[in-house]
């Protein structure tokens, strides 16, 4: 019975297979279109789940009232640095699509369509009231399967470059790309029996893309990726149900299985059990309600105003801000306001995530290659949803949309992809109290209040949260929180008493056959600092214990500030050492404060993990810009990703760490400042079936950057400001 | 004209130091009546400030609606570490002061007056709805000189023990001795002169009580302190104009002065210019109002409950809170609700601040020997000030008053000093959404919301604000904030220009004459981690970079975690290293998961600084509690400060270093852990005249503790539930 069943399945997925050929044959790289013409997809949910895609992201999942649903067709842009719009980027497309490259292509697809940013100066020259500067778009596409970068110049309709890409690495994947390998391995006959042996239904089946990194030749000349399965049953945590030790490889090009590891029959599947996390699926028993409403207020509107769709303007600070396929959100020309002067000071041209590294560390066949590059292969901004109002971000936050292509190049919206709020915690921006020592009736506080801006990038089973938060004294701290789900595998065990040595796990048993692995995040962070001014100056302030001379002092030592200014890339590929402290300033050397300090900014690091992988690790060669903490370069158009332009199966001779290693001169030079946020995961029970927030961050710090403190003249708060609330919306 | 003006006073000033004599004599050790009886005081605004004390501590500044006057008259204790009442309090005063040691003495001050906490297995077994336990109290008393530990039984009302106080070092100070420290100078007509000469004015005069750590014979035998001065002409922040080089050493025992040491005479005052920070002093136009009004509004309340004035309940915690004079507060019984099983699980048995180490790093003899250990020697809780509500914590908070013992015994209330509130700041708990790779249409985002309790410590300059941060999910975080006034130093130099070896400043030039010298700032945590019983072990989980054999995977490294179970305490004295990283968790080795996984929390260190002083100079000797960031030791009732019970003028012979090296058995053992959060400061001009907050924090994190994420059931926020706010309270 079990076996008929399986082998009426299997037929309707050769069938399936074979309309997929056809269908790849007719409609090459028009993916989206394509999921409506499977038969499949009537099948498997998993199909359907695909067709929603579209929906997901364009429609909204719940709270509706919160949403601001905006019509982009008529967007225009007005600012040199805002994104493309719905309307540039079909002008775009059809410029593209008509050159002759094209028109004599057998396939393409195109891999990023962004804004070609105008060149620096003249960005710093426009002002806000005149014309937008002429609008380039770059275009990174896969023509007949080799790379290919484009600029596109709205102004004239006509590509103006065209240059052919690196041969050791691929554009970012597209959605298409992605979803279209998870379909591939059911064409494979084997792959399908294999499922069905491995007990699951293939109605049930949700497999995932994996890139694959490099490690050799067979990495080499083909754009591959790696597909791993799970099943959905009885849950939609399916990432905790893994059927282990199947990797079907395929060839994103030909959408065709090229192998298949299958080493895991063995292994059963994790049971579903308490794997679901939605809220809807408990019954008001198993609900846990511990808190009474809480909610951050404003009851006069908040405090910033974004003009133009992304100038955000708030206290002190000005910056634009716009979502972007591979980075998530990009952070333009912050500028805050001296108290003294009136007038706004330049501290960072562009600050953006640059490129992610997660390395697993399981160095078995269905495990080893998982060093995810999130940014440069997935799109980290592709990857950020729809962000949830009240949940993901207070009331009164804004939402802005992206405005993406897709592989054919048509705009689509990413909508509520970041949102800006106002934050007050209860924490103090500065105080002071005399105390019983001297009595005197001084008690001064003053509340803190930032501005966020926030997105969260869910990679598969992993969210990612970033946040740019601006204080009023200047400061702007980047935090990731990271949530989400664990990338888990299956194990006969179902208890660590069954373990003789519990190190082999690679990881921690968190439930009845299931490990989590170890891994580590890595998030790097390009960040132009203009201090002022372009052309700055890296400054690492050493301290150092000093021994005093004998007699000089009952001290026998002290700590003693030196600063050293690098003078090439060399002297500035920063490792963090507790006990070799520095500080790291930017400074502008020809502006000084009253009193004679160069004015700056200083990188503040938090808590953050160092990868310690060999240095010739493919995947660490490939991840090399995490091979320190800090780095810093001269500004150069070309080197914004920090593990190179086409990171997808890349050998690692683009990174920053090549880059850096030419030790250009970067002394008074408009210089960037490069710097990585490190995690260590060793899983735990309590991030089963979905993993509590943890967070880090890193600051970027006025230093003598003001005369004085920026924020002595904010008044406290005052009962009489505060809002009067009744109990519920819903009243 | 100027000098008959000066001679007047010199003369007002011989006439109120021979009335201070007087007073000495016939009113011994109680200075809070004393400051009405010196002509002086009226003279001088700093006396007057003084006479304001008890004032400024029992009554409230601002926004009086906000504050809960409680009237502790007819307090009872309900808990057994309830702190002792004024009830009590005046008890043990009369059996104390009645004791034939007392009434034969010639003069004593009690320097600590706090409950002598019931031994822990009788403390474990009590339960809410039995009679309080029999109370002690620990009464820390200098009799004729010398030093002496009390325990007075409140049911027999009597002394039960005595032991005579080590010989090197004293108790903490009380506000009395720093208090009449600071007037001591006033009696030398040397130091008149001296002040005149500079120009101040004596009636402007503002000194500062600085405790003198120990560098040798000079500091033996004899309790003593340097009084530093300031003048307060123009500007209430007196801390900007330093009289400087000059210091006074005092004998706190007959009030008189030592030696003065003047050095100065050539460093110009700093002007009075932008060193007041009171809103109040500044014009309309001067004011800088960024935002609009923002509070965290919850019309149902808030959802924690203190019941019986201490014990606080919310969502899943259950804790014991009180103010303590040395510690600030002190967190007992910490204990969260397990959601499976619905039962109270025990975590930590005590946290509290149990010592501070502040070094200046500037050998010169003005300087050197500043070394503070606020808690040791000034009490972090005695100079902990009444909170400002709606500015030091937001709206609903709860404030609890401090009950504490002056040095006559008498008791008094530091009112509104520690406060509990809930924290919403727009973080998220948990989330997870499908990415486009699957489409799948799931959305689950959980709020964060934490309960703070908070206190703000100022000890003279500096302001540190200690958070204990609950979540929902188990975690607990200690956060750190620093904020307040710098220790300056005064200088002829008026520009960075004028410095040939900038070095040599110590510090930074942070405005015309005033540098902010460079310090570290170390505060060191005692958590007596009892993870669901008293038994437990310190689990070193070391990650380390593994090598793949020949062949055995494309991967040649990865990193495998390894335990590492301390057996004793050098085992757990531990060096943070970010290339060479470790977990470190606390387990309960006889209880596992349902998986096998031995049930635990973690320390996890975020940013912090490591002590770089040899470890042979006298001030790291006393702060040789910093030599390491983690220790475990086994549980001791005596070893609860990690500076020593005695660490005024300490040698270090009573510190943490010296307890763990006993390298006592700490496996399956009752274990205290200790971690010690760092801060370089290298002063900026944004912290003049007063400093932004800084802040750093660590967190106890549950590591297998829960069978899986505690908080996967609670609900999201829906639009329902938030409030309806309208615009202003003045409405």
């Amino acid at each position: 019975m079990e076996i008929t069943r399986s082998s009426l399945r299997l037929m309707v997925l050769i069938l399936c297979g074979l309309l997929l050929i056809f269908t790849l044959v007719q409609y090459p790289y028009a993916p989206s279109d394509k999921a409506e013409l499977l038969d499949c997809s009537t099948n498997s949910p998993w199909c359907t789940f695909k067709n929603r895609f579209q929906l997901s992201t364009s429609k909204i999942l719940k709270n509706p009232a919160q949403h601001q649903t905006r019509n982009h067709a008529t967007d225009v842009p007005r600012h040199p640095l805002d994104p493309l719009t719905v309307t540039e980027l079909n002008q775009v497309r059809n410029i593209i699509l008509s050159h002759p490259f094209f028109t004599t292509a057998s396939s393409y697809s195109l891999h990023s369509v962004v804004l070609e940013e105008p060149s620096k100066p003249l960005v710093l020259r426009w002002t806000q009231n005149e014309p937008v500067l002429p609008r380039k778009a770059s275009v990174v596409a896969i023509v007949d399967g080799k790379s290919h970068v484009f600029t596109v110049d709205l102004s004239i309709n006509q590509v103006t470059r065209h240059q052919i890409g690196s041969q050791t690495g691929y554009p970012m994947m597209t959605v298409e790309d992605m979803t279209s390998a998870t379909w591939a391995p059911l064409m494979d006959t084997t792959f399908n029996r294999t499922i069905i042996e491995r007990g699951v239904d293939l109605k049930d089946l949700a497999c995932l893309p994996i890139s694959l990194g490099w490690y050799g030749k067979r990495e080499e000349n083909r754009r591959l990726i790696n597909v791993q399965c799970y099943t959905m049953k009885d849950t939609v945590n399916f990432y905790m149900r893994p059927i282990e030790g199947l990797t079907v490889l395929v060839d994103m090009e030909t959408k065709r299985v090229v192998e298949i590891s299958d080493k895991g029959r063995n292994i059963p599947i994790p049971n579903a059990a308490n794997t679901d996390y939605r809220f809807s699926k408990f019954n008001s028993r198993q609900q846990l309600n511990l808190l009474n409403p809480i909610s951050i207020e404003q009851p006069n509107g908040p405090s910033f105003t974004v003009e133009d769709g992304h100038l955000v303007k708030w206290a002190n600070w000005e910056f634009h801000l716009k979502p972007d396929p591979r980075a998530g959100v990009i952070v333009s020309r912050a500028r805050v306001r001296d108290p003294d002067t009136g007038r706004m000071r330049s501290v960072m041209y562009k600050g953006m995530t640059s490129e992610l590294f997660v390395p697993y560390m399981d160095p078995t066949e269905a495990w080893y290659f998982k060093t995810y590059m999130d940014a440069g292969e997935y799109g980290f901004g592709l990857q950020a949803m729809p962000l949830d109002p009240l949940n993901d971000c207070p009331r009164n936050a804004y939402y802005m949309d992206g405005v993406f292509a897709a592989a054919d190049g048509r705009p689509y919206v990413q909508s509520n992809m970041v949102c800006i709020f106002e934050r007050y915690a209860g924490d103090i921006g500065w105080r002071h109290s005399e105390s019983p020592i001297t009595g005197m009736p001084i008690r001064e506080v003053r509340p803190k209040v930032t501005l966020v801006a926030r997105m969260a990038a869910s990679v598969a089973n992993y969210d990612y949260i970033v946040d740019w938060e601006f204080q009023t004294d200047g400061l702007i701290r980047i935090k990731v929180g990271l949530s989400g789900i664990l990338m888990v595998k299956g194990t006969p065990y179902e208890n660590v008493n069954q373990i003789s040595n519990e190190e082999d796990l690679y990881g921690t048993l968190l439930s009845e056959n299931v490990i989590g692995i170890i891994h580590d995040h890595y998030i790097t962070f390009y960040l132009d600092m203009d201090i002022d001014d372009s052309d700055n100056s890296f400054v690492k302030v050493h301290l150092e214990k000093h021994e005093t001379a004998p007699g000089e002092s009952p001290r026998m030592t002290y700590l003693k500030a030196t600063k050293h200014v690098a003078k090439t890339e060399k002297d500035a590929q920063i490792k963090l050492k507790l006990y070799d402290p520095y500080e790291f300033h930017v400074v502008n050397p020809t502006k000084k404060t009253r009193v004679g300090n160069p004015v700056g900014y200083k990188v503040v690091s938090s808590g953050t993990a160092a990868s310690l992988l060999d240095l010739d690790d493919p995947p660490q060669k490939r991840g090399a810009f995490t091979n320190n903490q800090i780095w810093v370069t001269p500004y150069n158009e070309s080197e914004v990703w920090a593990g190179g332009l086409f990171v997808y199966q890349s050998r690692g001779d683009d990174t920053l760490q090549v880059w850096s290693d030419r030790d250009r001169s970067i002394e008074k030079k408009d210089i960037v400042l490069w710097y990585t946020l490190g995690f260590h995961h060793i899983p735990c029970q309590e991030d089963f079936p979905i993993m509590p927030t943890v967070s880090s961050s890193f600051d970027l710090k006025p230093v003598n950057f003001f005369e004085r403190n920026p924020i002595l003249r904010v008044p406290p708060n005052v009962e009489n400001d505060l809002p009067v609330c009744k109990a519920a919306a819903s009243n």
